[in-house]
């Protein structure tokens, strides 16, 4: 995956029109090891061996706190389908420090036009066989060319149909009733420690996660590992 | 808002086909004044006036955690637009303690039929005047009655084409994509604390919260209020 | 571990004085399979042999969400330092969600009498071999009976300091300060999710714990079982 | 209060040993505008008095989120019962993302010499007249003398008695027990969003808390003001 620059931040492009870009962050590996060793009342100013061996021996016990000393802030682009597999694995997993804060656009507003994930001929995967969730193989090329125009037929329906209702005045917390919802894009900032990264990145790695969604860990992965690389190597397996 | 009994829990009904079910509780109002008196080692058995002075001086003071050791399991059954605003409450407030757990139901498996929630023609809204966000008065009958004909109509068109995509052979996370997700309806468990409870009620019983999530919270009310009456009467404004 | 009454609810005693009384709680078994299941709009009544495999497939995969929804509510009396123990487990753990509400007795105010943790002449131990942290052995009781004579004796001195600075006309957040607070008895209110007080078992049984937590920790697990027998016996390794 | 540099960043003194040293921050008052405009995807370079209105509208109607994207990280140098304070505000409040991180020295380990709060003659104060906590004016010089004295003269004693331990072989958990903890100094790094130090800040500088702790909650404010001078401004009072 590629890091590129948007508004003057390093942004990984995922989908179709999607992207995470990291805004910020505070601290690295060192931070790690400083918050651990705060009994020994000494500062580390560089990253040697015995330190990264503290970070494994931290990540391999499951002694997780100084890794939530480290933050790091995001700006996801990505259909609301994702951003509900994200926010379900914040509010409901077990480690709610992931989560420092989410700030995301709503359509009770009228602002930006709706923009919605188009999924082309190849991308549509056929149901597993041996599972009810998730997702195989790829369908036949030219069910997937016909599966792809009645999709976009589709949302051009919903999207006139949502700007007739504004016309007749119909307030737009219920005139985005006529929205497909599910492929429509949505831009959120995440704040989270560096342990809750790690935690998601472990979760949303993985094979049985949406294909969609492991694409935006992937762009999560590459970014932060920027900043905390000796971190992140042990965290995430 | 009436009462009812469904699996054997109360329940209050909302919208056109969606419910608040209060599964379980535990503690009621001397819960929160035997917390709060843990210096003196005291347990009162019942209800005096001078608990009920103390609830209203720890509401009014903001000492909060006593509210915190009285639990209430919910099951609620909403459109997706519901189940989301509510959980930005959870996950974007300031009180992460209102969300002990959040268990939903997901569009990744085929289990139950996509059920929508239809709106009757006179509950569609106007725009407000003097406001970006929110809703006015109910729109002309004639214009109702035929934005709700046209709702019915896209949303078969969506159930059609879903389900088409489906004996194709696509996979259901991505065949979801032709549902007007924020209406469908959606059911989860939520518990929380007393005290995460009153800061939904306070939030989302405002005039400016959307009308159907009002209705939602309504429900929460009247159930709570049964057995935590003194104290929701002192939190909740 | 015996379980006795006081104040009618089920306790255990630990320590010298201390004790772990198990207040309330919410849900049993059935709780965690039913938000499990909640896709499926089924609720069970009885618990049977499908569940429990379902319990142990949550429990081993990590799926903790489920868990979260049963609450538990206890009363702890316990020297100090065990207190600082449990909340640095608390504030310092990836899992915030173990801790709903905490409500503890303060030395702010003069209520109870100071009461202190005093060692018998078999509890006290010896320094690791092998190890910066932690204990080994217990040591002579020739050692031991004269440790222990010395601690009452500080501990007497303390007091009567403490008294003497009340007498002089110091407040009691001053006074404190002649109090030898690690072995002090506090007492507190602590409300967990089942996820919660699973993690703290996990933690806290652990070899490495100190002996004196751990002895609060096998409290907490013979008490909670009675209510979550499947639950604990797969999450509490 | 001066803000000097310790180890490289600002740091304010508090009481006779005791800092608090501002280790890293993450944003400025910007990062909490850019935040609250998600919706409309813009992004500002410089704060301008509409911005100034959005923060002091966002602080005013209590829409928080926006000011949990901003991160502060602390090391705090400070009496027991001051940390316990702390904590006892961090787990206890409704606020747990006051609190994304903490990692405190242990006397679990024999690490560096035990250091003790010892209060100067005219620093001791009086018990207050019309309430059970809290203080009230200096006491009497002469009382003053005699209460420092006889505190060092006990501190003393406790050491001597803590290292006699240790010589005769008793594991340094134990060997606490005769250490008085509450005025032995800890060292813990404290991580938290600035809306958990704005919660912090209105809490811990309010005229009823301990005076110790308003001093390391001033130290506090001076070094967060730095970084986040509009934020601040709307949200402690």
């Amino acid at each position: 995956m590629e890091i590129i620059e948007i508004k003057g931040k390093p942004t990984v492009k995922v989908l179709d029109k999607g992207y995470v870009r990291m805004v910020d962050t505070m601290g690295d590996d060192l931070t790690v090891v400083n918050a651990a060793r705060v009994s020994y009342d000494k500062q580390k100013e560089e990253l040697d061996e015995r330190d990264e061996r503290l970070i494994r021996f931290l990540a391999r016990e499951g002694h997780t706190s100084p890794f939530r000393h480290a933050s790091l802030q995001f700006e996801i682009y990505a259909p609301l389908m994702v951003a509900r597999q994200w926010w379900k694995y914040v509010v409901g997993s077990s480690h709610q420090d992931n989560m420092v804060a989410w700030n995301e656009s709503s359509r009770r507003y009228v602002t930006e036009e709706p923009t919605f994930y188009i999924l082309a001929p190849d991308e549509w995967r056929q149901a597993p066989e041996n599972s009810k969730q998730g997702s195989g193989d790829p369908v036949d090329t030219v069910d997937g060319i016909e599966i792809s125009g009645k999709l976009i037929r589709f949302i051009n329906e919903g999207e006139r149909l949502y700007r007739e209702a504004l016309e007749v005045g119909i307030c737009a917390e219920q005139a985005r009733l006529f929205l497909p919802a599910y492929g429509m894009y949505v831009r959120w900032y995440w704040t989270s420690s560096l342990q809750g990264v790690a935690h998601f990145l472990n979760q949303r790695l993985a094979h049985d996660a949406q294909k969609e969604i492991q694409g935006y860990a992937q762009a999560v992965d590459v970014l932060a590992r920027k900043d905390f690389p000796r971190s992140l190597e042990e965290l995430v397996k």
